[in-house]
C-alpha cells in the first residue's frame, strides 16, 4: 500500500514536532511494509507570510487529494505577532476554521490520558486521580456557534452583535453514531453534554442522542449539563470514559480536561470527516516562546500520527506500535522539558525534541 | 432603618439553609440597630406544587416591592421529580431565568474563596494552591444565548434548532463598569474572558472592555480566551482576582472555579440589578438527596446574606460582622458534613445545619 499524507508544519514549534513525527512514521511504515508519500504545504502564519492568506488554495487542494493530513500547530502570540494586526478573517486561526469546514471535519476526537509515569504532573491530588483516567472526548467541529451567521449592526444608535448557534438533525445524528460506536468499542458508558435546560439546540441534541441510545442498547447513555461537567471533570475524572458534546462546549471542556492531565504535550487529536479522511494535530498550541530551540515535546504529534495510522489508513498494527513506543520511552525515563519532573527522580533523562524522536525510532 | 427582604426558600435543602441565614440576619440587625422585615413567597418547585407555575405573579410583585431577595435553592432531580415531566418553560429553572430577566438582574457576582481551614478539601495539589485564592467572577446574567431568540423548525425534512447569542453595547458597558469598579476596590487586575477569535459578540465584548479600560487607567486589563481560562483556572488559580465574562461562559467557568475550592457549600452569589436591588443565593444546588435531614451546610446562604447586607442594604458593618462570624466558626473547628475532613483532624466538630446557625449567632 501507498498512502498520501499532506503535511502542514505550521508555526512556532510546529516544524520541529512534525519533523519528529515524520521520522517515526517513516520508520514504522518501513517496519510494517507500506509506504507513505509526504507532501508539505503552507498553512497558518507561515502561509500568511508567504502568500498573504492562512489557507492558500493549493494547500486546500493538496489536503483534498490526500488520504490524511498531519499538522503541527498554528498561530503566534497576540499583540506580538504581526498576524494579529490583520482582520480576524485573515488570521491563522481563521484558516484553521475554514480548513475544518472545507474538508468536512465534523468530528473532533480529543483523548486525555494520564500516563502512569506522568501522574505527578497532574494538578489534581493523588486521591482525586485514583486509578488514573483515560477519557475520549468527541467534539462536534463544523456546527454550532462557530459556523452560524454572525453580524454586527447599529440598532437604535448602539452596536449589536449576533452569533447564531444552529444545529441540524443530521449534524447531531452523525456525531452521535460515532460517539456510540466508540463507546461500544471501549465497552464504556457514554455521557452526552449539553445545556438542555436553556438551549433549544441542546434539547435537539439530547433528543437525538436519546433516540440513538434506544437503538444502541449495549451502551449506557447519560446526560450532563455543561456547567455540571465542568465541575465533575475536576472532582472525579476517573468516572468518565467517553464524552460527547457540541462545538463550543467541546472547545472549553476539552481544554479543561487536557489541563487536568498536566501534560498537554502528550495529547493528540484527530478531526475526522466522512469516509476515513482526517486531520491530525497535537492538542497544544504553537508555543512561540520555545520555537526553534529543539526543546518542544514531539510526543503529542507522534500520537496524532498514530491516530492517523489508525483512523485514516487503517494500519492498526503500525498505530499500536507507535503508541507502544511512546509508552516505552516514558518507561525508560526519557522526558522533554515540559514533562520533566519538578521533584528530583532517579533515572530520568532530559531529551531534546529530536533526541526524543531518535529514541522512538530506536524502540519501534 | 427598616428594610424589606423577600425570602424564597425554594426546594430541597432550601428551607433549611434559608432558615439559618434568617436567624443570622435577625441577630446582626439587632446588634447593628436596624430592622428587617421578611416576607416569604413561593418559588420554584414549591410554587409549581402549590399553584402550577414556578414564578407566581404574587412572588414577582413581592420581589419588586422589596429592597432585596434572599433565596435558597430550587429544582429537584431530573428523572425523579415530577417537575421534570413538565414542558421546559414550566420547570423550576425556567422560573429562575424569568425572575432574573423580570427583575433586571444583569450582574452575577460569584466569589470563589479558599478558606485556610478548608484547603484540604480542594481537589488541587498543595503546590498548585500555593498561597490560596480569592477570585471574584462577574458574569453577565440577562443577555447572550440565555435570552436570545430560540426556534425549532423543520427545514428540508429535518429538524433545525437555533439559539441566538446577542449582546447590545449597553449590556456590555454596564457590566464592564461594575467589573472595573470591583477591580479598583480590590486593587486588582481584571481579566475579561471571551472567544474573540470566533464570535462576533465576543469581539464587541472585547472592544467595549478595552474602551472602558482606557478610561480606567488604574486597573490593568487583560483578555483571555474561554478555552484558555478553563485551563488556567486549574493550573494556577492564585493568579486571578477579578474575572468578567458573558452569560454562558460564566455559567461554565464559575462552576469549574467553585469546584476547585472543593467546598461548594461555602460559596455565595449575588445577582444585581440597577440601583442596589439584588437577589442572593448560595452557588450550590438544592441537594434533594439530603433535604429535610438537617445536615446541609448553611454557610453559603449565610455568606449570601452578607452580600445582601453589603450590596443592597449598604450595611457594611453588619456584612463584615457576618463574614467574620463565618471565619470564626471555621477557626473554632465547626464543620457540617460536606466540609468535614476525610482524614482525621484534632478538634474538628461535626454540626448539623441548625447547630451551625446557632454557633454563628453565638459568635456574632
Ligand atoms: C484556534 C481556535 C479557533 C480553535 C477552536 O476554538 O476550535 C482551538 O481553540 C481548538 O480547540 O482547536
Ligand atoms: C439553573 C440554570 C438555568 C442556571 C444557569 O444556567 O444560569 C444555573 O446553572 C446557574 O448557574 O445559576
Amino acid at each position: 500500500m501507498e498512502y498520501k499524507v499532506t503535511v502542514l508544519r505550521g508555526d512556532g514549534i510546529g516544524p520541529e514536532i512534525v519533523g519528529e513525527a515524520k521520522k517515526v512514521l517513516k520508520k514504522v511504515a518501513e517496519l510494517e511494509g507500506f509506504s507513505l508519500h509526504f507532501q508539505e504545504e503552507l498553512f497558518g502564519g507561515a502561509a500568511i507570510d508567504a502568500c498573504g492568506e492562512p489557507l492558500p488554495e493549493k494547500t486546500l487542494r493538496a489536503c483534498r487529494e490526500s488520504d490524511a493530513v498531519l499538522m503541527g500547530s498554528i498561530g503566534g502570540q497576540v499583540g506580538v505577532s504581526p498576524w494579529y494586526k490583520l482582520p480576524v478573517e485573515k488570521r491563522p486561526e481563521a484558516g484553521l476554521l475554514r480548513l475544518r469546514k472545507e474538508l468536512g471535519l465534523f468530528c473532533n476526537l480529543r483523548p486525555a490520558k494520564l500516563y502512569p509515569e506522568l501522574r505527578a504532573a497532574s494538578p489534581l491530588k493523588e486521591e482525586i486521580i485514583g486509578e488514573g483516567f483515560d477519557i475520549m472526548m468527541i467534539r462536534e467541529l463544523t456546527g454550532g456557534l462557530y459556523f452560524g451567521e454572525k453580524s454586527l449592526r447599529v440598532e437604535n444608535g448602539e452596536e449589536v452583535a449576533r452569533d447564531e448557534l444552529i444545529y441540524r438533525a443530521h449534524e447531531i445524528e452523525r456525531i452521535a453514531k460515532i460517539a456510540f460506536s466508540l463507546a461500544k468499542e471501549r465497552g464504556a458508558d457514554l455521557v452526552s453534554v449539553d445545556k438542555a435546560n436553556v438551549l433549544e439546540s441542546s434539547r435537539l441534541w439530547r433528543k437525538i442522542f436519546t433516540e440513538e441510545g434506544e437503538k444502541e442498547k449495549e451502551v449506557v447513555l447519560s446526560h450532563a449539563l455543561v456547567d455540571s461537567m465542568a465541575m465533575q471533570l475536576v472532582r472525579n475524572p476517573g468516572k468518565f470514559s467517553v464524552i460527547a458534546t457540541e462545538n463550543m462546549f467541546g472547545d472549553i471542556l476539552s481544554d479543561e480536561m487536557a489541563e487536568i492531565t498536566g501534560s498537554l504535550g502528550m495529547l493528540p487529536s484527530a478531526s475526522l470527516g466522512e469516509k476515513d479522511f482526517g486531520l491530525y494535530e497535537p492538542s497544544g498550541g504553537s508555543a512561540p516562546d520555545i520555537a526553534g530551540q529543539n526543546m518542544a515535546n514531539p510526543l503529542a504529534t507522534v500520537l496524532s500520527a498514530a491516530m492517523l495510522l489508525r483512523f485514516s489508513l487503517h494500519e492498526k498494527g503500525a498505530a499500536d506500535r507507535v503508541e507502544k513506543a511512546v509508552e516505552k520511552v516514558l518507561q525508560k525515563g526519557f522526558r522533554t522539558k515540559d514533562i520533566f519532573p519538578k521533584q528530583k527522580e532517579e533515572d530520568i533523562v532530559l531529551l531534546s525534541c529530536s533526541e526524543m524522536g531518535d529514541e522512538l525510532v530506536k524502540v519501534l
